[in-house]
Order: structure tokens, then sequence, then C-alpha cells
């Protein structure tokens, strides 16, 4: 997996804590030490999904587009990762002794039918958590974190 | 996800129709019309972990080292895949704002988390099947299998 999505989850849930300004790729990227044009590479891939909003202009930037109640992890893995399976099943049935050529294997494969199981049980359990329960979860074990974090992208300028 | 994984899965469920064979890498790929050397080198994998048995001499091969209730999806997933979570946490709290160089945050970041217990119940779904309980639903999906894929080997030679 891309490892800006690790980038991008915490990205998400700083914006949560910065309500209504719009903060460039370049204060996001220093909040963490990462290169400003690839994390900008992902903040764009967010924008698309519809998960950032992007505003140009001397007070323009980056912010969430909807509620983080709306942004689930899988939404964002999706956004950075894109939507194919780990598993990418390449119907080697077809090239096999009785294979044939218009079967989609995809759906016939048991093995490949086994392996979109396990996927789905994945992809549900990240739909289950939005970007507003994880902010939640870290108010609850760390509560100066939100603070903090306003504080830092009040006073640094990038 | 390494393509090996679809060729792995498929031999070892093709192994249990051919019991108390040693088949060659070269007889396995040509099942599937694969690439012997890429083949072997996943096969080469599932005998460093315990899942193929591999004899060597006129007669050598592979055939499974253990029985098919015992080796789970997972099992042969780790094989060729290795055993990293497709979510890799690169720890960049440390890198945050009051970040400290001797604290583990794959154990304390909720982002983290939350990504590994996705990723559990994905490994959790995978070691619930095993190599047998795809075989016993080839077999009742597609009765004629077993037969064709004996049959197969028994008269190719590569």
């Amino acid at each position: 997996m891309n490892e800006g999505v690790e980038w991008a989850l915490h990205t998400c849930v700083n914006l949560c804590w910065i309500p209504g300004q719009s903060v460039t790729a370049a204060r996001l990227a220093a909040f963490y030490d990462l290169p400003t044009a690839y994390l900008n590479k992902q903040l764009q891939a967010l924008a698309r999904a519809g998960i950032l909003m992007s505003t140009t202009g001397p007070r323009g930037g980056f912010q969430l587009a909807r509620p983080p109640e709306k942004i689930t992890l899988l939404d964002v893995v999706v956004a950075i990762d894109g939507p194919e399976d780990a598993f990418r099943c390449q119907e080697i049935l077809r090239s096999g002794p009785g294979g044939q050529a218009r079967t989609n294997y995809r759906k016939t494969c048991l093995i490949s039918h086994s392996m979109r199981q396990a996927e789905m049980t994945w992809r549900k359990e990240l739909s289950s958590q939005s970007i507003a329960d994880i902010v939640q979860s870290v108010e609850h074990s760390f509560p100066k974190t939100p603070e903090d974090t306003r504080h830092w992208f009040d006073t640094i300028r990038t």
C-alpha cells in the first residue's frame, strides 16, 4: 500500500482541528517533515475523490470537503491507493486444461471468490470507521493533541 | 499482492488431486501455461514455509508437505507475499510536533491501530479457510475437476 495513505489519514485528522481554514500543502507537509510535492500529489487525489476541497489564491489551500463523519478510512485508502483488490485474479484457469475463452473466472473461480471475501471483510472494517471516529479516539486518549495542533498551525509559517 | 499468490493457491489445490506424486515445476507450470522459472520461485517459497515438500532425483518434484486441512489460505499468502501488513505504519507522528524518538508509534497511534484492526479481519478470514475447504467447494461445484486434473498430470509429459 502506498505510504501516502498514512500521510492522507493523518492530514484529514489534523484538518478537523483547524476547521474553516485552508492550509497549504507546504504547511501540511511541514507538520510531519514530509516532502511537499509528494504530499501535494496525495492531497490532489483526496480532492479528486471529494474528500478535500482545494482553493487557490493568497489564502488558498486544502480543507475537508465534507464532515469527518462522512469520510471513512476506506474512502481515504481508495482515493490514494485505488479501488483494486490486493489480490488481483488473473484468471489463470482460462489457460488451464478445458479453460474457456468466454468464461469470467473472476466470478466462477472459488479461489478468487475466497480471496474476494477476505478483501470484503477488510473493506467493511475500514468503512465502519470514519475520520470523526479517529478524531474522537485521539481526543479521548491524547486530550492535548487538538490544541497543540491548532497552536502549531496558528504560529508556524512556511 | 504478488501474482504468485494466485499461482501458488491453484497449485496447492491441484496437488491435492494427485496425492503421493512429486510433480516437477515444469509440469505444474505447464498446467496453466505459466513461466516455469518464476513458478519455481514460488514453489521454493512454499517449500521454505513448510507447505510443499521438494524431492530431487529422476522422480523428484513437489508435493504437499502436510494435509490440506492444515494449510490455510493465509499460510500461502504469507509464504509468497511476506508477513508484512499492506498498511505499513512509518510512524510519521515521530516527526510531528512533540514527537518522541523513543515512542513506538505503531503501538500508540490510533490510525495505525485502526488500520491494523482491519488487516486482522482480513487475516482472520484468510486463516479460517484451508486448501481442503477450497478443494471441497470445487469438488461440489465442478465434480469433474479432480478427475480431469489427475488425467492431465497422468498423460502429459513436459
